[in-house]
């Protein structure tokens, strides 16, 4: 590893994506773990005790002796002045700390909501809508926020982004089968979930209605148009780790078969984009008529792929799929990392 | 419990759903198990020996002993005559069993796929469509073959008749949540579903799709007319034991409020059947946003109520909802049971 | 229901725990709810908007209009005077409020762990010591205090006691199969179990090697004097809702052969109570090789039935087997429930 | 990867384990991939289609179109002369190839329990017993057949192994929280593990009881003395895909203290093997109260180390720990490779 790697501070860093951050950034060829920001009742404690390592592999990714900071725009400016931050936060906090980032002159890649809405602030998937970045340069802010869609948009919106740009998607309904790492930590009951199924009470079929929308519309004199894209979804976790499966049902402009949709997403290149963490391919098609499935292939692509499975035809909307990502990697923090490469390599970033 | 209860055979008692219809018997005030029929296999030996219980309670429902009779149509008439049979067998098997029974004047109450969509034979939900029953008196069999849908359209049906009477209506898109007890047993390999979902690969779907049509179509010159109602299904089975939940997303022909629909639903008082297992209230409404839930739900009315909640707007289709009911029991063995309640109650079960 | 019942008073009404005993006083013969006490901040507020109601069934056991009331031994005496209170607090809470209402008059039938080892304090199962509730007499509290054992404790002591009574179990090493319901609510997170099991990292162990030895000792010269009976347990958490598993290896001080042992077992009347809630019989044996489990076995005996399988050699310790109860019923509310029973039917409940 | 590699027969490539062995000979330095041996049904097909690829990653191992031969001594002698095969088979077809297999001079490296306890095949740990391969210069076959133990038995023994080798453990109760993989495909159906637990009905706790003797055994005037160590295990199914979990109490000939316990684990270095699939560290500890866990430990050390943790006094036995490996990797698949690594170290592959 290089030393001079571009430190990332991560907001939120005891957190069950703001571990995933930490994780990915492990082996990064560009980034490296900068300051770890949480609550301030932990500043000061090392990462090891501030929080309980949740996921597999070496804990606390090799950071553990490192003290946690406050997560407060004045506090971190002083430490090294602006730099480049990876926001895991609720979105509550989020709101209190993000734009007083940019203010000061930070690059925010943000994984919550909070901002995600905003007209200011692109709402990005670099295969997507890399174009929606020009709206950075009108920011108010010294730096720069810029955020990622909510984990069960991520799948929907890259399988039907291949459809949409050759034909014209105008509506979706849509079901999910949602993992509980998307809950954070300690986030559901296992006694929920145990043996059972549960709506999501929250407001994630909002956000699945209304991002979409946005990450497929078009910048038009420095303003997001959104896409003529109406959708519905219904959200329900399950008892499953890792990994949101969406089921889709889909119309388009005009009909589209299987065939001919299975052909564009196969074609389809994501935009060309070679950054660090762009999977090969984005999507991967699945000829299995049980699959995907969250346990067998949400950690395709290092967990940046997303599968896409059963495309077949719906008489009520014109086209039916199914399609699955891994929700903390694609869905959170490896989506946050893949914006804060994109920003890095078009010079977004603090130097 | 009287004496001269009427003996009802069972067709396929060795299974998941012939063993729940043997549960529900032991108590039957109308009914009581008449023979138990399965494989030839089998034939002869004490029902505690041919199958293992597979459901909690009392094993093999207080007829363990009983012996197997070959599941044959001139071996169960030769018994004791024709009589009222209930059929928990798989589709291929039912195919070479049913009609010959009906032939030899038995009443046949079936929950197998076989027939289900041969115009001649009604598929029939009680509270629903109980005026089909009419086409039983054309049948060109001495006695009658009834049967009822598939366990992920029961709850559909249920929870949009009373939408349907009301204003109509003509589309839904859906998305299953299926238990494991809907394959049967041995049924899914836990390898498959622990901490896991996957896309049914068989033609769940296809019955979604096809079944409602039929049943809430309309009996003219002595034909059954399908309503004008299309639908399209992704079904998932989840890590849960009993209960599948479906989220509807349902077009009407006029708009409806998502209160109208409630109110509907409410009111709705399935027909006024009165027959031993028909559940107080059919349909049972929740006000919790995280319901309808299988492990707490799916119990209600002794297995035979539907509950439905979150009944919300939907921007694309016009409204959704969450609907939810025990699929071995008001999907499969409560169903024929009801089914059967109502040929006898209508005299239609030889004496 | 006449109604004249006694009423019983909850405290910590709100949890996993307290909601079992609401649910099991619903129907009860000799007892009806009283007051539901929980914590300060929700007092004045009706119990249904004072906690989320965990269980299946009538939600919140037909009591949802009543007020909470403060937890607290002034203001519970102040109301009615001294009664009878089941007490379903957690241990730090239970050490604060117990010994108080003792002290005022209350016959306080107690789930929690702070008392249980108190040399003044029985910790009853009534089917095996409730001669140990001479203590009371010699309780210097106005009042008395009763506990039960933990929910791990509860099946391991039930079934080794006709063993023990018989020729002398010294030791024993055990390994439990822990339900989540057995951590209250929220309690486990999702995320650590699904797909999993976890070591208890609590004082599980600790509690299960020393209860057993006070339950099976002797009360002589007005204490207890524990059992030489030692013990080893290894704790673990499972994905299973309700249900506790125990393997157990136990060492009797002669040799004792499987069927001496489940002959044993099979005689044990457990003293011959009669309590509403005793379960008839209290100890059931299964040939099933595959059982007991959990799901199929827990509800047994309405939850209050010990189910014992799998009895055979051991060459290390003499003997091994399998036993399961329902940790929140027999293990919990339940154990409470059929203390007081105990105390009513003794004369020691407040009149 | 070098073009002579020896090759490796997989004797029931299409089983969980035997789809386990070919996932680890793709990148293996030492050996590829050989003939795919199945049953004769399948032979001739193209390896994708004689079965579902059941585990993550590239499906059937990038070997999809090799064509399955049937599983026969002398097919298999014919095609290249005999060579290094490992045998994934279950025990029943096992007997009727392995010997046969090896009197044509294939050297056999087998997970099945087939010829486990016969005096002439060891039952090898490469880190525990290497020296028992000595055995193989007296088998009466022109080749060799060596044997891995039981999945279960696996993480026990190598656990206690330090304990054994320096104080000599003579007794342990264990307890077994075994995955479902454990029981191949499709093992164990889904009904019996969703939110349950299941005693194991097979032999399994047999083969716990009496393989660490043979294991832990000395070579002595050509054959193994069991070493004078009695176990007794309870088995039980836990809803796990991978890993076996073992709570084991274990007692030594003398006092042996947690700490000096988990010194010695820590010392411990196998036997200083330095095979390709040796992991670094073969046992490792976890400080972590509530560890060791399947789903997060048990894919340590690609699937072959053992994780300890909890390792304290007990009362009754002396020690008590927990310990946990991958059941188809360490535990099966992996086993049987390191067997052959060793084997082929040794000079005792045919060449």
């Amino acid at each position: 590893m290089s030393d001079n790697r571009v430190p990332v501070t991560i907001l939120g860093a005891t957190g069950m994506v703001g571990q995933r951050a930490v994780q990915l950034l492990a082996d990064h060829p560009w980034f490296k773990v900068g300051h770890l920001a949480a609550s301030p009742r932990s500043a000061g404690k090392p990462y090891r005790e501030a929080c309980r390592w949740h996921l597999p592999g070496a804990p606390h990714g090799g950071v553990g002796d490192q003290p946690i900071v406050a997560c407060d725009a004045d506090v971190l400016t002083a430490l090294d002045g602006p730099g480049l931050a990876l926001s895991a936060l609720p979105g509550s906090v989020a709101r209190q700390v993000e734009i007083p980032l940019a203010e000061r002159g930070w690059a925010v890649v943000s994984n919550a909501s909070a901002h995600r809405m905003d007209p200011r602030v692109p709402l990005i998937i670099p295969e997507v809508n890399a174009a929606h970045l020009d709206l950075v340069a009108q920011q108010p802010w010294e730096g720069a926020l810029v955020t990622n869609p909510n984990c069960t948009s991520m799948p929907l919106v890259l399988a039907v982004t291949p459809l949409h740009r050759a034909v014209g998607i105008e509506a979706f309904t849509a079901a999910s089968y949602q993992a509980v790492s998307g809950a954070g930590y300690p986030g559901e009951s296992a006694w929920d979930l145990i043996g059972n199924v549960r709506p999501h009470p929250g407001d994630e079929e909002v956000k699945m209605a209304s991002e979409p929308a946005k990450i497929l519309g078009d910048l038009v004199d420095g303003a997001i148009r959104n896409a003529p894209f109406t959708g519905s979804a219904r959200c329900v976790r399950v008892p499953v780790a890792d990994g949101h499966l969406v089921a889709v049902h889909a119309r388009a402009r005009r009909p589209i078969s299987p065939e001919e949709a299975s052909d564009l997403i196969r074609a389809w290149d994501g935009g060309g984009l070679d950054l660090p963490s762009s999977p090969r391919p984005v999507l991967r098609m699945t000829d299995l008529r049980d699959r995907p499935q969250p346990r067998f292939d949400a950690d395709e692509g290092g967990g940046m792929a997303v599968t896409i499975g059963r495309v077949e035809p719906c008489p009520v909307m014109g086209l039916k799929l199914f399609c699955l990502a891994h929700n903390t990697v694609r869905g959170a923090a490896g989506a946050a990392l893949l914006n804060a490469e994109l920003l890095h390599a078009r010079g977004l970033t603090p130097s």
